[in-house]
């Protein structure tokens, strides 16, 4: 129960952060001067991985991603059942996430909520032009397959990276935000899509909940491949 | 008597380094062409962690912020007259550290001191816009619950990160104001906004010292909070 | 075989990341407000080194850069067939991931392509004006020597960083690339050059093409020349 | 003597690396959009320092900056006549490191010279305001104390950071430029301004050399009061 608890409170820590930092200080250098650009926007994101890797990574390997978690119950280590729970807790980390988010955005009075907002967006939720739904599919399942193979490359036992595995996860987020953003806002994550879209309906606009399947398939088929090919690398012969 | 000292220099750095940034690079882009912007901000004040737990983390653990000795007084991991003593220290250091900021930034001439600053503050001081209490106490409080998580996390002796937890830390601490630089400009530690708010009240902006029961309410209830979160997360059954 | 795969995927990341990032948001604060800079694109390919480091890093040695083998083999780490090997496969994945960002950039209606742009390059290519071929080969031949004197040093087995080699490589290449950008796009990589400027010609613009001598030359004299210097850094008298 | 060549490697990769970024991409976000702003040549900087620590930090210990090796001399750690030999070949390091910049800059043609500039600065020479000369010695005395804390620090046998020391004390120096590239330029390593000077007046530019002097004299009182505080932090009693 304990590695479940830890999942949810690693995923509310990353879309809290990932998608706070990208609703609060998103677009940058605008009139209050407060904005850190998409650069800094991927950099919360994978720093929220850093921090929970080395907080939660003894007591639940530190997934906080469905497709993470995909990968390594592919990979054979880890059971189905535990793979459930660990997606369940995740996306009800996500959510508890854009709850918080929500409430931060709307209690201030007009003034207040004028001066925090330094983005486009209100919850940080992925989407995509109609017109760019090919590359947004193509985006999304190669940049989690690169992900994903990070990650169960540098956990490997044999041929990892010890104790730097989470820095190296990490960093790999931002990477992958850097480039992926101007595409899908980056999701690689589908408990990360997941609460932001709902949070987005709620506001009235349905576009991120509409395509959520892509935010999810394409995520999951990357994962699946990764797996495979790590397996085809890893081995000895 | 040395811890004490260690806590003093190194809240003296958080201090000068962070709000420093803050004031001669923080809005950036300007006419001069020097700034760094709110990510630089956001990087000074983490990596002043970085900088500082790896200088004196063997001699105090390098606290630095009373929040987390608040966190690891409630963890049990010291004693309540020793956090006491490490609080004091931290203030002092803070303290000084405002006040060399207030010399670098009156002791140019006037067209010196024009060049230096590419900000909108000349102390670093956390404040908020009063219709933003609502949220900008949430943040302060679910900000720090994440900041002290992550100390208490990645220094546990049995479930931590070893030598790479000052790393993550000062990391998280980027993260967190990447976040939260628009809300109140990011305390999440009462030290870093008392020595600001003081050198505020002396060039004459008092809502600073006004608000600064917020910038210690909140954090502290977070810590507290990570406390009681950890020891439930590390416990073994 | 296990290696040359790993080498084509790892220059596969590399390219794909790296010339990806400069693509999709190499100008940064345009229209779209999406763009991370110079300086992220710098880190993009900084952390693709890091990313593959800590995955393949004890698959090959993570080399992903001719000049790099290129080094490794002057330094009589690897025998010369195995160097092509490496060569041959770093080639075929900075060509597979031109391709696909080739895909990912004409898949996408007009608006979606006009969205997910902010940059002046579609494909990330070397190239520099016909007035600064001398500052561009000395700057490529520096730049080259410098990075791979830090992988020959920091992989040394008796001088060199340990577990850390990865990220002070990784962190090497943002530098160089933060330098470099603005005289010839940054290449210290011949694979990286190659796959670019056959996609370069192929959407009509052979000035890459034409250019990328300078970019196997340069690279490759600055390669010997680190395995020459650090023989005479490491030995004992 | 492998020291001394190391030594003048590590010093020369510097002002190279750390100077070039701030000729060519300084200022940043100009009309070739090729720009880092000042938080990229302050990781230029400190970056430098990383990757010359992982690659001859076993061979001369890196210091590559004679405030550091005052401190180290200070502190008793290595002989005065190993000290000034160190000092002597950072310099020549230093100076070597601005004729190349010197040629890069003044070998292309007018329009590639255009292209390649993103900057006011063409040595990266460090200077002040003539009404700045107080804040100007402080801050380099303070911040130069505080850089060389850590190194004394983090490379302490019984207090130290191990193998992080190099990543510990490169991201302090990317925090001393973010903080006082608007007040100096930052130099806190007197090699590093001498060689900018030089080709400054070179180019006809006189007041980088007539200031020369407070960026040797500040940052050597700042490392002799580091030494002496480490000595009274690091003692047991």
């Amino acid at each position: 129960m304990k590695k479940y608890l830890a999942e949810m409170i690693g995923t509310f820590v990353l879309v809290l952060m990932g998608c706070g930092s990208a609703i609060f200080a998103g677009i940058g250098l605008g009139t209050t001067g407060y904005g850190v650009t998409t650069l800094g926007v991927a950099m919360a994101f994978g720093l929220s991985v850093v921090a929970m890797a080395y907080t939660i990574g003894n007591i639940s390997g530190c997934h906080i991603n469905p497709a993470i978690t995909l990968g390594v119950w592919s990979s054979g280590r880890m059971s189905g059942k535990e793979a459930g729970g660990y997606m369940l807790f995740q996306c009800i980390g996500a959510i508890i996430a854009s709850a918080v988010l929500y409430i931060l955005v709307h209690t201030g009075n007009e003034a207040g909520i004028e001066a925090v907002f330094n983005s486009t967006t209100t919850t940080g939720s992925n989407s995509f032009l109609p017109g760019n739904i090919v590359p947004a599919f193509i985006a999304e399942l190669i940049f989690t397959f690169i992900f994903v193979l990070v990650v169960l490359g540098s956990t490997d036992e044999k041929k990892g990276a010890g104790n730097l595995a989470g820095l190296a996860i990490g960093l790999t987020l931002v990477l992958v935000h850097i480039a992926c953003i101007p595409i899908t806002g980056t999701s690689v994550n589908p408990a990360r899509s997941i609460g932001p879209a709902i949070f987005a309906a709620i506001e009235g606009n349905c576009v991120p909940l509409s395509q959520l399947w892509l935010f999810i398939v394409a995520p999951f088929i990357g994962a699946m491949l990764s797996a495979f090919v790590w397996k085809g690398l890893r081995s000895d012969n």
